[in-house]
């Protein structure tokens, strides 16, 4: 199959090296003539280009760019998409994506793979990336079942597992599960932050072990992909925050009260909690 | 030197075995017949006993017990304790335990090994526990300088970093950087548990990563532990409590307010200064 990939980074970068490897012909499109170098000497695809133009050879094309890029896409890739080719992205929201791709093609589908690593760019990408991971898809009722037949057999012939959902759905799911933790860890990492006390500033530095850096990790992140999920998630997002700070304020409560029976059951009812999602 | 440890779980046993390896002759107490023949099978002390008498052969005494014990400390503890030895706790809050064993000992200093792992009881203990770790101890007023003499020539022999600070100052730091970690992530796990939605429920279970794993690991910890430093260090952690909802809602406002430039401002901001606690 003919497949191009818009967007060579970390998703971009592993599709095309996977894909190859299933000897399929890819296309990939990278954003400038540096990066164009650097993804050639990688092998990302078979055919690097800057020139959207490439694409129309293609019968499948997955646009792997950022969310923003996605939203408000430039008018030469649509240009470039034949109206016969499946498209789908690679975004971690769903629903402003497609709201603009359905309108702009026939036989777009909307898809996440559960994949990612700390790292971006030309450099980051890698075969192994998807194996094991989880794969949503998001028809909607505009939705061929062609599109989604031709994606599905990709996912499945990289072992993925499929999860269809609902892009409202999966939107509300990952403001809880993945965005809500970026904003929370923030805040921890601003409340540990106590500037008008340089000795207690330079104790919690010292003592700062695991539970802290763990707890923070996302929170710490590439500030540009929390501004993203906040634009494009907002609702969502604002929602989880605000159950978050009632159960916060819950908490304080019963701590504030010394209601240690309540507050034992509490904790070792997110005990049981987190198995139920960790296992 | 004779050294009593009076508790042989995770860092009581380890301290044992580190001990022995350091030629000491420890003397360990456990809390019941069945943890004595555990203790013995694994050598954790050269005697081990249910019987606090044995620690009266011993010139340095090691409390590593739950902090609700130090802080209701056993009759038959504190009579077995020989008046010339010095005494020290290893427990991770310092103000209540400290004002406890003043006034039980004249030679009595707080300390607090920054160590640990997720296991306890007397099958989790190992000598390399505190291999790179520092250790707080926090002398006040009233410590004889002999305590802290005889405290610090243990403490690097174990080849760890001693850092001195108040007790009031570790349980301000502690409060922030370990124990907010596990009252937040608590209350993490509590909003994504959408029992009203129980599709919603389900897709967030799927969906959930190494993100939401890593944010809410010691928040899903052992409930007993979260009780007892909410119990010990109450004003703290309500501080640190009061901070973090502050921040909440700060963020909250700016992401409805869609202030894009001061949230952007603010995840670059918790990067870096994560990137100082973590370095």
């Amino acid at each position: 199959m003919n497949i191009g990939i818009v967007g060579l980074g970390l998703i971009g970068g592993s599709l095309g090296l996977k894909l190859q490897n299933l000897n399929h012909c890819v296309y990939g499109i990278t954003n400038n003539s540096s990066n164009e170098e650097k993804a050639k000497k990688r092998n990302l695809a078979n055919h690097v280009s800057c020139d959207f133009t490439i694409l129309k050879k293609c019968s499948l094309i997955i646009l792997a760019l950022p969310i923003k890029d996605l939203i408000n896409p430039q008018q030469e890739l649509i240009k470039s998409i034949p109206s016969n080719a499946v498209i789908t992205d690679v975004g971690s929201v769903k629903q402003p994506i497609i709201e603009t791709w359905e309108k702009l093609h026939p036989l777009f589908i909307g898809s996440h793979p559960m994949a990612g690593t700390e790292n971006r760019g030309v450099n980051s990408g890698f075969a192994e990336l998807f194996d094991d991971a989880k794969w949503v898809i998001t028809p909607t009722k505009n939705t061929e079942p062609y599109s989604t037949e031709v994606l599905s057999t990709i996912i499945t012939s990289f072992n993925c597992e499929i999860y269809k959902t609902t892009p409202k759905e999966h939107d509300e799911a990952v403001a809880l599960i993945s965005h809500l933790p970026i904003f929370l860890g923030s805040c921890l990492i601003e409340s540990v932050n106590t500037r008008e006390n340089s000795s207690l500033l330079n104790t919690s530095k010292v003592l700062a072990s695991t539970g802290f850096y763990d707890t923070s990790r996302v929170g710490g992140g590439n500030p540009s992909l929390g501004l993203d999920l906040a634009i494009s998630n907002q609702k969502n997002i604002l929602k989880s925050l605000k159950k978050l700070s009632n159960n916060i304020n819950e908490i304080e409560k019963i701590i504030k009260q010394k209601d240690w029976d309540l507050l034992f059951q509490k904790l070792s009812r997110a005990e049981q909690i987190r198995k139920q999602f960790c296992d």
